[in-house]
């Protein structure tokens, strides 16, 4: 049986998000049901929204960052109870079979995970995200808010969080290393936070100046604009990683020309236009252009829980519903620090 | 005081080689002076030979695939001795302080390493290459050919063979792991033997089917014709490394998508004209796209090492200096298994 719930969705590709029902589904052995306080806005929400990306479902919910209290659990549930602090990321779902599912890579499942909205459950029922009051979920893919990490704060690093934490870890950012993070927006800022307090030496390399003084009290070190041709002469072979932020086509030779031998350049987002390089700027120091994609569950834990030991947050602006729209035009010109939050109790 | 020997030699770019005299210099406190026995041709002499990539200085004498009798040592030589069998590959000096030098990677050292030929070396005069009787060369950079390889069959490992060895051992290759090596000329029939006798299972990626027998007579278990447009369907998501040789375009995207999840796809030859893919073929499975040059001295010298154990070295066709300019001709047109070697006692 399912409940009806309130809800932002956007009708059509073409239309604003305008206030509606949906329905939830009741909570089944392992499910979770969650009482959502706030949710972040991603700038992959306007993509899908608008369908930029192609396959937009509507009538669409968007949300994948989404932090909230459990109200009720099914009979099979064990890592959760009522009042636990709670939060949802990009996905609700995955096969748990392959052999990603089975390495915690859930993120990668070979037979498709279930994106927590925009997507088709594995019951056949369309997915619906935060920007809702209650969202039901199985308790696999439920994480822990760990006290210290406010709900609002907590709710980016579902996505934004997890999107920076994985490639630093995963490239081993820490002591002794140079790592530059390209771009200070909701990604950019968080990584400059995780890389500071994972022990690496950050640089944040953005268009202008104009966030240098965040940036230094988020952990940065060092502060260089791009739009500065000298940049790139001054910086030449320095970094062990880089990790991309920017979706926008860069000049991703003089980007890679910054890497010492063995440097990596990550990117976490991704132009629409297929990107152009020569092949000798990767020949000529062992360097590699990768790519990395939100993270597993169990990584997400632990990115939650080194940030509460670190006292880490997003810097976030919260909303009320009615100015998600709004708030959507403001992300697209770039004028959000950093992060928007929508209050849900306001839906 | 210098000696003149004979030289195999470009005198401009649109010219065929021809019979020349060269200087080489007196052997100083830490040289070795070598009677070639052997030298491979190299694609990349002919780029260089036929200004390709620019910046050519004629007359040239190609040829970094050397290998020949100690005939000669300075005072301050402790490595070599008169009558040692050695090898000379792709680079002759390098500064010996930057990070990269100190850390055994000479090839990437970061003040320049001075090329075998169409260099300038630290003493202001230029590089003359193995199209030669003789070379003088810092034993720093000179190799040990063990005895169980002959120096025919040597002298291409001294830059096939490592550039294949130094990327099949950063990345890994080794039992358990799937390798594909794409392409089977002279790096690639390398890659095939040196991957398989790492203790990898090795597909080899060719236009046709033409060279499968020989592919797997080299250790490969599988061989598929990238022509045949099922090969990237039935293949995806199968390897941990790819090993690209060939230096056209190839369809990246295709590539990337036949690696696992961490896979990694490492250029070691370069398309002279900027390559093009999307960034969701990396970001959807924390995929690389890598490059790699040679290797330094002290992964050549284990190589070697590695090759003389494992009974290891290039399939060659001998031939004497006045057929250099046809062997030129029919490695443009992939036309020799798997390299030419110039018996130098003929020049």
């Amino acid at each position: 049986m399912t409940t009806t719930v309130s809800a932002y969705a956007a009708p059509s590709a073409a239309a604003p998000l305008e206030r509606t029902t949906i329905p939830r589904r009741a909570v089944r052995e392992h499910d979770v049901l969650i009482d959502i306080k706030f949710a972040g806005i991603c700038h992959s929400d306007i993509h899908q929204v608008r369908d930029e990306w192609g396959g937009a479902k509507f009538p669409m919910v968007p949300g994948h960052e989404i932090a909230g209290i459990v109200t009720e659990v099914g009979p099979g549930v064990t890592k959760y109870a009522v009042g636990d602090r709670v939060g949802v990321g990009c996905f609700v779902d995955s096969c748990r079979e392959c052999e990603n599912c089975l390495a915690g890579d859930e993120q990668y499942c070979l037979n498709g995970g279930t994106g927590t909205y925009n997507a088709t459950g594995r019951d056949g029922e369309p997915t619906y995200g935060g920007y809702s009051t209650h969202i039901v979920v199985d308790e696999h893919f439920v994480l822990r808010i760990p006290e210290g990490v406010e709900l609002d704060a907590a709710a980016p690093l579902l996505c934004a969080g997890i999107t920076l934490y994985s490639p630093l870890k995963h490239w081993n950012a820490g002591p002794g290393k140079k790592v530059a993070i390209v771009g200070m927006g909701g990604l950019g800022h968080m990584g400059v936070k995780i890389a500071a307090a994972l022990g690496a030496e950050v640089t944040v390399l953005s268009q202008s100046l104009r966030k240098q003084d965040d940036a230094k009290r988020f952990g940065a070190e060092h502060y260089h604009a791009t739009s500065d041709e000298s940049t790139f002469e001054q910086l030449a072979g320095t970094f062990d990683l880089i990790v991309n932020t920017v979706s926008a086509n860069l000049d991703l030779d003089a980007y890679l020309a910054l890497l010492r031998v063995d440097g990596t350049l990550v990117n976490v987002g991704a132009p629409e236009h297929p990107v152009s390089l020569n092949v000798f700027s990767l020949i000529g120091g062992r360097r590699s252009l990768a790519g990395s994609m939100i993270g597993g569950i169990r990584e997400t834990q632990e990115m939650l829980d080194f940030c509460a030991e670190h006292g880490l947050g997003a810097e976030i602006e919260v909303i009320s519903a009615d100015r998600i729209n709004e708030a959507y035009d403001r992300v697209v010109a770039s004028d959000v620090r950093y992060r928007f939050v929508i209050d849900t109790a306001t839906i």
